[in-house]
């Protein structure tokens, strides 16, 4: 029994490693920056607290000053060392200089904006590979909106269709690979506040092998290295699980409604917690 | 084994009899009134054709035309028989004139607009009661967007909240009783195009009992009596099955966040038919 219960522990592990190998932070956009700030305050603290050294990526943001603000509340939050990454175009990522705050951040944050600009800018770019390093050596990766949905393998992008309202056809949404810190998880934002939960359920129709998660306004996920995921702010993570669909979509042409079937759904408020492993809520 | 399947046939005939006793169409709004029509076509189609005897009870609309125009459609598509039923306050329908095209009809029309203009003047009323022996005598009954929401026996109504984009809350949504010809069947409508999905997996936190029709716009559900519910029109019905679900609804205070898990979502096409007496998609 105790061989058995260590090998199930064991593979528990391997399993967890491919899924997530430092903590990671999504968070669902729209995080509070003026009252009492929970999603920040746990950034920082996940990221060591007064002892942090963050990393901030504005590269998505169009406001100039967005770095300079995350640099300024992340120290007013306690944390001693915060550094801003200038990186505007492609070639800037392999400028030794610009990655400097990555090489030994704590916690790296990756701020909202145009999802497309972190897609073209840094996915395949040193500034990838570094993250990836840093969150195989233990650091906690956050980000928020798009910043959130680019931490997954695979990201939402909307096709010919406006997402939000519509039915589910075939191409109104496409995958877009991301940087792939959680292996065959999919992560969506501002995800009640801008009802997508059509365009996840339509996405499931190719890709039956994905769990989504999407996150509401000022709500984050907490993603530790063994798999299991913790809710924190204000409003709601829903979580579809794919792994059961069955659809039509290979049968099927553009812009023809689609038929998906055996969604699962959960919806979970700030404390909740769920198991990425078995694909469970717990103490639910 | 013959016995046994005999049984079990009765069984399925008793259960789905207290689900539907007529045929019924409810429709999710929207539909095509110009073009090919395929939606009304089929309603007149299944009143019995040429020979159908429609009643339109335009009593949601403030569109003084609304039963004519209907009355005009219908019999542009073959049925020879309609009638109008002036209700407009609630002692309208304790006159019998008022009631006579109901007394027999084979399909009966409930147009879209207010919903609550129909609870007001007509659900408990005798033509609620006349709707109900219609059905049990076997006419279809059918209505859009208000008017299929009433068909069944709860219906979401918008509690404080606004309900199309928002985190599950408690008290964003309730109920209020309908018709009644259906069980355990909550209809919903405009569902793809206003993003109402959030506000029925929010109900089923209080209502783990409830099966919910999603109907898109120019897209009905056709129960037929033996509890089998095919799809009709240019887009999508999503089907919602509250009845796996788990939920702390009882320990949320009103504005709380709501932990809902395990519903499951099903998509499906026009041409796609979904068993109610199993919960399951058929042939999918």
């Amino acid at each position: 029994m105790a061989d058995d219960a260590r090998g199930a522990t064991e593979s528990a592990t391997r399993m967890t490693r491919q899924i997530c190998q430092g903590t990671m932070m999504p968070i669902g956009g729209a995080e509070d920056k003026e009252g009492a700030k929970v999603v920040l305050s746990r950034f920082v603290e996940l990221a060591g607290g007064k002892d942090a050294r963050i990393a901030v990526i504005p590269t998505a943001s169009e406001e100039p000053d967005k770095g300079a603000q995350y640099e300024a509340l992340f120290h007013e939050l306690g944390a001693a060392h915060v550094g801003v990454l200038q990186v505007e175009r492609r070639q800037d990522t392999e400028d030794e200089a610009v990655l400097a705050p990555l090489r030994d951040a704590t916690g790296i944050y990756i701020t909202g904006g145009d999802q497309g600009r972190l897609v073209e800018v840094i996915v395949g770019t040193p500034v990838m590979d570094c993250i990836r390093e840093r969150s195989n050596s233990g650091a906690l990766v956050g980000g928020t909106s798009a910043g959130a949905s680019i931490l997954g393998a695979h990201m939402p992008t909307p096709g010919d269709g406006e997402s939000g309202t519509a039915t589910p056809r075939k191409g109104i949404v496409e995958l877009v690979a991301g940087f792939g810190l959680v292996q065959d998880i999919l992560i969506d934002q501002h995800f009640s506040q801008r009802g997508r939960i059509g365009r996840l359920l339509a996405l499931f129709a190719a890709n039956p092998g994905l769990v989504a998660l999407g996150l509401d306004e000022d709500t984050a996920a907490v993603i530790t290295p063994d798999g299991m995921l913790e809710v924190v702010g204000t409003n709601s993570l829903t979580i579809l699980n794919g792994r059961h669909v069955r659809s039509d979509y290979f049968d099927r042409d553009d812009g023809e409604v689609l038929t998906v079937v055996d969604s699962t759904v959960h919806i979970l408020a700030a404390g909740r917690r769920f198991d990425l492993n078995s694909h469970q809520p717990v103490d639910v």
